[in-house]
């Protein structure tokens, strides 16, 4: 498929995120059951998928190849903040994988190599013009800094992971959405992040996303209970 | 436990329903897949557990056997309606599975040997006296009928999915919960069904619930994402 009709393959719908982690004590961890996840996905409707790490990309791609791929690929190094396909090399696999989508991170913060995730991000596209670039920001300057670099998507993703944004910390931040659709009209918009319902699903769209991308409150049933576990605890 | 530490160790709290299946077409069905999405309720902080049949409940207990389960075994018999736990070899097999709590069908429905579904959970409560009888009702009559037979757990599960309350299908009612609390008010009551949010959990434990069982939401990868899909298909 062109870049174009990737774009808009997506528009409109629901991306499922198959990210679980053996770190955080998640059952649903290894490639299979990724593979697992992503069938159920798809069997309700999701357009694409967005996974991490070269194995569950694989999985997921060997099975469902028709299908828009968002590829990540979550590396630490060190103490550094920057983790989303955070270097070249990364990169590279991503793009090797066939990941129709390649997402980095593209906040205002500066990665192992001392350079911003964003322009990090900009020689990432200029290495691969032909390549859907999606930028994962948390702030307006970052999308606009982004979509200077050349991104394709500019994504909500890191909204509530950085200091400047903390605030948003497990709520959606619905007026970035309106400030980058305003003030970024060209690029593609997605909204990733802290959906948990319908309404917020909608209000997402109503705020001017052209696609978004669940995870946790379909992929993760260890947190989605933690969530119902929470509230019980305050309400009794 | 004894029946009433069993209730305590519930009270205020949230159970997971692990109960995929094959038939619709669910990626997550096998034991093994049911006891990964128990695993997963139980580090998220769930209390106990409703699985159906024996393979799936066994593979459950194994792994916790100090959590409550609420086994069912769904058998449809025919054409006839009543399909959870419909007759007495099925609440034999769940009872010698060591099922801390075993639900049937209470409605005011004739089973498959004509027998009103109500009328049969009083009987299994007979032969039974010692262990914890759940009733899945759809209305307020039917939880009288059931207290009144020795139901020690009323719950709304089939609420929405009989032919009186089918105005309540993909709704939680609320009001039934508040209507059973007052009308009914010495049996432990339990929300199940339809709770999708936090903000409806919260609605159902302010309603009257004292505990609340939640399945597709947590434990259905597929129905989350149909639910999405369907709302973008309305938005776009």
């Amino acid at each position: 498929m062109a870049e174009n009709e990737i774009l808009e393959s997506i528009r409109g719908r629901i991306i499922v995120s198959c990210q679980g982690t053996a770190d955080t004590g998640n059952p649903f961890h290894t490639p299979e059951h990724m593979l697992l996840m992503a069938r159920s996905a798809y069997k309700g409707g999701a357009c694409g998928f967005r996974a991490n790490t070269p194995p569950n990309i694989l999985a997921i791609k060997e099975a469902y190849p028709q299908l828009p791929m968002i590829g990540i690929w979550k590396i630490v190094e060190g103490d550094n903040e920057v983790y989303i396909t955070p270097h070249m090399s990364a990169v590279d696999t991503l793009v090797s994988l066939g990941c129709e989508i390649v997402a980095l991170d593209g906040t205002d913060r500066k990665n192992a190599r001392g350079q911003y995730a964003w322009q990090f991000l900009g020689e990432a596209k200029k290495k691969y013009p032909k390549q859907l670039i999606m930028a994962d920001i948390a702030t307006l300057k970052e999308a606009e800094l982004c979509a200077k670099q050349g991104a394709d998507i500019l994504s909500t993703t890191m909204c509530g992971y950085t200091e400047e944004s903390k605030q948003f910390k497990g709520v959606c931040n619905f007026q970035l959405l309106k400030d980058i659709k305003e003030k970024v009209p060209g690029v593609f918009l997605i909204c990733e992040g802290k959906i948990w319902s319908v309404e917020d699903a909608r209000e997402a769209f109503e705020s001017g996303a052209d696609a978004i991308v669940i995870g946790t409150a379909i992929t993760n049933p260890m947190s989605i209970t933690q969530r119902f576990v929470d509230l019980a605890a305050k309400v009794k």
